[in-house]
């Protein structure tokens, strides 16, 4: 397949970058990154989470963060819930462009650790989280499959076993009436690869050749700028990353890992293989300083460091 | 084109990565780093600059480094050197492989600013460079091209550029007799993308199907693994990369930003993709964890915070 003409990168940065960060951030500081962000014409933003406080306290301010941000017209703004409560707290504030999501983790340890639900348990559960999201009237757009490609507890997840629980997803969202655009395939803790990338993007796109393939890729072992551009090349549109590749991995033994991949080295290579993104990258670059300086420290994307090679081809005596 | 079976890296930090970090570093911890890598087994090792002390300061101790490391058996140690006189230093340490290049820079203004030479005159030398070399029976290998795919000061290098030049260098050393085996593409200062990497891969091999390409790239944007992955798809058996990413660009306006691609996620991209390095990463993963705490920095290397996947496989209660 030949690369897209135009790609959609979510920047998830201040929802699952900030919840991972240990450096305790303001909520005055997430609504300026938030607002930063917004300037650089994202087509989609994830914000925040509307969790339970007391397993994630980094997003108990999740309200005040809401009322601060301000909306640009050309995004969408996205959050995270898990029940009817917080889909309830995310539209009492009427910033939200709420999408419905059926997720599955496909490590059974994984899933346990941190839903405190089994795989089957999860499914057993869809029913009851369809007819949630539609008495909420949350379109629901896509069916995530996290830990897609292996997990530190388990190890290589079989690409089958995927193509399995997705095939399961959509058969209980059939049944229901409800037919979701996208897949999105996450690689949670960085276990993919680019041939394993190549591998099971090519049968998801086989056996479901209508779907958008979102890649929601983790730079903790330093392949996922490979994986993202073997995406690429397969013709996948829709990727999920972070400002400077803020955030981190807190699982399994991964403490002080890489994060997402860097939205602006993501951006970056798009640009330069001829992909528009529709974001203004020199302003991103900027973002990602400013990022850098609310966390006080350095981040792993490069591109902000080295420079756009854009910027160098325009300014010749630079 | 596959996968190479086995690839040959070659670490550069303590020659490369040294030279350009700003933290002033031991001699003896330059010592015990070199050691500490032999220990992983390396193939090939660049120790030092046998240059002079007024223009490359970081490297004034060389001889001492010599001294003090110790040779592995199955480790070739290399070093740089611009003329006799740092021939004759590096030989007379009797601790080195030498091995003879022929260099050239393609961007016109990086060469000038660099090595106080034009491309012209860079060939005008190169009989000269020729006849040293045979001097001192330093057998002549490799033809390397600095900047191969583009430089801060010219922007894009034209691939047919690069072709020209390694040509005319052939010429060169075809009136005397030699045959280098290798071609070194050298993304000196991050212009690369996996297509132009594919590209120019592409065209050496065409031109020259029996020389042996070795990339030598850098990660100033991102882009470095993606390219050494595309480089693996082509059959390129030969790369340099330094440990943990040591090192930076101390080139026209990129400051700050990261070095060569950090050698630990080379290796561990290779083993995952079922390709021999014959390097031990479990140790490197330590070694990089112990450069960071001579320079007192993070480098921008993953794998060694995030945890080899081998490991995880092997350990399934970690």
């Amino acid at each position: 397949m030949a690369f897209p003409k135009k790609v959609i990168i979510r920047e998830v940065g201040p929802r699952e970058g900030m919840q991972i960060e240990k450096t305790p951030v303001s909520t005055e500081d997430k609504i300026r990154l938030v607002d930063l962000l917004s300037e650089c014409n994202f087509p989609v933003i994830e914000v925040t989470s509307f969790v339970s406080p007391k397993w994630v306290p980094q997003m108990a301010d999740a309200e005040l963060i809401a009322e601060g941000f301000k909306r640009n017209p050309g995004t969408e703004y996205q959050c995270i819930y898990l029940n009817a409560k917080g889909i309830e707290r995310a539209q009492a504030t009427g910033k939200f462009d709420l999408e419905g999501v059926l997720s599955i983790i496909a490590s059974e340890t994984f899933s346990k650790k941190n839903t405190n639900r089994s795989i089957e348990e999860t499914f057993d559960e869809m029913d009851q989280r369809i007819a949630v999201l539609n008495e909420y009237r949350v379109p629901i757009s896509s069916i995530n499959v996290m830990t897609a490609f292996g997990c530190n507890y388990e190890g290589n997840v079989n690409p089958q076993h995927v193509i399995q629980l997705i095939s399961r997803t959509m058969e209980k969202a059939d049944v229901h009436g409800i037919n979701p655009d996208r897949i999105l395939l996450g690689d949670t803790v960085g276990w993919a690869n680019p041939v394993s990338t190549e591998y099971l993007v090519g049968e998801v796109q086989n056996k479901w050749p209508d779907k958008t393939i979102v890649l929601h890729l983790h730079d903790t072992r330093g392949m996922g700028m490979a994986n993202a551009f073997v995406g690429l090349k397969m013709g996948v549109t829709h990727f999920d990353s972070s400002v400077g590749g803020l955030g981190g991995c807190p699982f399994g033994g991964s403490q002080g890992a890489a994060g997402n991949i860097a939205t602006e080295d993501l951006v970056h290579m798009c640009h330069e293989l001829g992909i528009e993104t529709g974001i203004d990258l020199e302003k991103l670059m900027e973002v990602t300083l400013v990022a850098e300086k609310i966390l006080g420290r350095q981040l792993p994307g490069k591109v902000a460091k080295g420079g756009s090679l854009a910027s160098y081809r325009q300014i010749p005596s630079r």
